[in-house]
């Protein structure tokens, strides 16, 4: 169900009436990258999420097909987010009579204030909002957060909106104990893994929606491999792909919606690559606005060169200890890497949830001058824990990622890249205007600014600051730093070779071209 | 061209005299792995180097249709090496009537003593020879010492003899000057790249078996980016073609040649990432062996998951600076990785040239312990440069090679692995018995004999040596270690958790299971 540009030629055989003149003044209307929703009712036999239902929405340059999901109560729901503003007609398709041949239209507005649309992909390795807006990954996450209580999910909402955080993984199956609701009918002792409870599914759709309005990305987890007594993660390959198409239904229309085909993939045993594989086409065919798509693992790397992956998702305990490493994983992949998972912030025994806050802001700074992202998750004894059910945070990284996230809104766009990559230089940012070297537990009391030759004659002006990136200060250096040839790979100012560091550790210092 | 198992129903149609009773007592013989080379006399109007001439030779069980090659002088010649012992019966395809319908039988005795056979990938990660004896890949590269005179060939092969070196990389198209023989005739002020000159490859081939002769596997560089005067790598497709056809037909019966399609592959400007999948493809449809097949870079990644690359050759200039560093690759690809340039010994002041020894067997050491393997070059300002031309080393790094590769023979096979992978380890071996650390410029008075617990459960014993990897000592530590649970994630022995180290760089620890 991909995007086809559609000439009005081609689009005879929806009909005529389909093209008919638009009667705009009395139509519904949605802001551009909003969401128009349809409601249909009917009555079947059968299971009504088998029901096929399709609707084809055009303004005459660009046609959607777009499924619509059974919500319980004899009705069905198709779901429109226009990538465009116009006129957009719409028409049904269903084997079921009173679901057939639907038609209406919908104009798209322009969008709501501050609203950028959804992201994609850009410059190879970065993201950006449909309006070219830049997105500068900060991630969190809360697993089971959406399922549970009101309250506490008011709280995370809250906590969320004043936090630096643009993007929280989350699952559709909860990973521990929520509220009493659960994503399939109850049958028996067990589950009827043929038909999904709609008002689990509205009240996951509730949050991703708060979430839309803090501006907060939902990477949303379709398998995981904790599930082992309820079996979500080993239903059926046709159950599975219900459930895909059910989900992609009724959440692809949400802009902020990401896909996250499993947390860590390499143990739900129960499902093999030609599982993912199969799934992951499924969610590129059925998904009309191609949101961003990825697969997490734990310890064995998916081939994220896979055409429908957006973006490599990375568990890895130690790749953002060092720049140098983390970029390895852009250069092979040629794709955005986001380290999802680099251990936690916490006070746990084990050795995913021990990280020292400084740790944790350490691994961001070198993913950010690697040019990849990184995410943030927090696990202490006491208290909700944060990334299993959200809340409140209890670590001390969040203001230290919050002062990250302003170093890197008043950085290049879309994003740094690594500078000289290969030679071990710890540079991110764009060559020729824009360097950040990052000195992690080092505690230098210098630094000799030599910059690569990339984009550099000589003679141009720099200015220098030095960055506590723990202490959240930024200390320009009095005067500029103007280039000249220092050697067959450098340039640098022969007059102030270095700039002088206070020794002590997480500083970085940024050179920016005046 | 690929191996096909047959049967005797499926093959009849290539004539039932194919199948006759052996007669073996007259016939001519060759060794399993060696080769045996068929020559066939015809006169043709027309290019002779685009006569189509193939044979398929058969022991029953498998068949390898084999390309014969144009020799020169109204010769074609057809080269096979046996994959099994046994007779061998094989029949000529073309449409030069001289040269179809020819047909013949070969008996493969046993294989030449010391003789082990082609490699293949095995473990995922290393090679192996098809009679299962271990590969540990020490690596040099000398890009034109073939086309370079008698007598410094003659001391280039004296020279690897009694070196730790077991592969080459080495140019098919000379990337600096040698003899004045070149591989395609001359025409006017240029080339006729319609014919290629035997006499240039029948000396390269020359070559080719005198490595084999001493145990050298040749990574043959097919394109490279250095011949602007010549053009030979900005042919067109059809040329290239026939060029490769060429160069599989003369070379893939030698059980030591690798295909490398190119070196710096993304600085050969004249050919595309479609270009180098067509040549991948068609030498892995032309060579009947399978022979290993990578492609090198300058600063891009080729997609070494692509399905004809064997193995990852890679040139980076930082990636074996640190273990974790080099895994990542692996982990990528699924693939064994061979980081083939790493910046040279030498004293050039480029930098890709200027190692000193100490820098380089370290990257050969961490490449060790990630699993990868490593190569040497050398180019110093004094003398030949053994990188370009071949001849003697000048460089530290040889003696302290062969003290790595005799570490590596006394290892796990069919090679190290990285343990604990992803949690920043440092350690290479196998799991539960062999444990490899490298502490490169760090010079530690001690280290924690802390074993991750993957394979133990405590109880096991183990001796430790320690390794001056640049003195090239090995001095056992008194007595035995004997395991026992430290926390979650660790063994040690409690009666002496450390070993004491001489504080000096470029040590190693050793720890094996008794």
């Amino acid at each position: 169900m991909s995007s086809l540009p559609l000439t009005r030629r081609a689009a005879t055989g929806l009909g005529l009436s389909f093209f008919a003149a638009p009667a705009l003044a009395a139509g519904p209307t949605v802001p551009r990258w909003g969401v128009h929703e349809i409601s249909l009712k009917a009555s079947v036999a059968g299971n009504p999420f088998d029901v096929a239902l399709t609707a084809a929405f055009t303004d005459g340059k660009t046609t959607l097909k777009v499924r619509g999901f059974y919500d319980g109560d004899g009705t069905w729901r198709i779901r429109f987010s226009p990538p465009a503003e116009g006129v957009w007609r719409w028409r049904t398709t269903s084997p079921v009579k009173a679901l057939n041949g639907q038609a209406g239209t919908v104009m798209a507005t322009g969008p709501r204030p501050g609203d950028h649309g959804p992201l994609k992909v850009v410059a190879g390795y970065h993201f950006a909002h449909a309006d070219g807006a830049p997105f500068r990954h900060v991630g969190t996450t809360a697993y089971s957060w959406a399922q549970q209580s009101d309250a506490l999910c008011a709280e995370t909402l809250a906590t969320l909106k004043a936090s630096p955080f643009n993007k929280i993984r989350m699952c559709v199956f909860p990973n521990v104990a929520g509220e009493p609701i659960f994503p399939f009918e109850k049958a028996g002792d067990g589950w009827d893994y043929d038909r999904p409870n709609p008002a689990y599914f509205r009240r996951l759709e509730d949050r991703v929606r708060r979430l839309a309005q803090i501006g907060v990305q939902a990477d949303l987890i379709l398998f995981h491999p904790y599930d082992d007594k309820t079996g979500w993660h080993a239903m059926t390959a046709a159950r599975d792909d219900r459930y895909i198409r059910y989900m992609v239904a009724r959440f692809a229309a949400f802009s902020n919606v990401w896909w996250s085909l499993a947390n860590e993939w390499d143990l739900v045993k129960a499902k093999s690559i030609a599982d993912f594989e199969r799934i992951g086409r499924l969610i590129q065919a059925e998904d009309p606005y191609g949101r961003l798509c990825s697969i997490h693992n734990w310890r064995d790397l998916y081939d994220n060169g896979r055409p429908w992956i957006s973006h490599a998702s990375v568990q890895n305990g130690s790749a953002v200890m060092d720049d140098s490493r983390a970029q390895i994983f852009r250069d092979v992949w040629k794709k955005p890497v986001i380290f999802d998972e680099v251990r936690y912030e916490g006070d746990l025994t084990q050795r995913w949830g021990d990280l020292s806050a400084e740790n944790l802001v350490q691994r961001f700074w070198h993913g950010l001058v690697a040019g990849t992202y990184v995410g943030h998750g927090e696990v202490f004894k006491e208290g909700v824990r944060w990334t299993a059910k959200g809340g409140h945070f209890t670590g001390h990284s969040v203001p230290r990622l919050a002062f990250l996230r302003s170093v890197m809104e008043a950085g290049p766009t879309p994003g740094l890249d690594p500078i000289d990559r290969t030679w071990d230089q710890h540079l991110g940012g764009k060559a020729g205007t824009y360097y950040l070297r990052y000195f992690g537990e080092a505690a230098p009391t210098e630094w000799a600014v030599d910059l690569p030759k990339d984009e550099l004659t000589g003679g141009e002006r720099f200015r220098v600051d030095v960055l506590d990136t723990w202490n959240m200060t930024v200390t320009p250096v009095e005067g500029d730093f103007v280039m000249a040839k220092k050697d067959a790979y450098y340039l640098h100012d022969p007059a102030r070779p270095t700039v002088a560091l206070p020794g002590r550790p997480w500083m970085a210092v940024r050179v920016v071209r005046i």
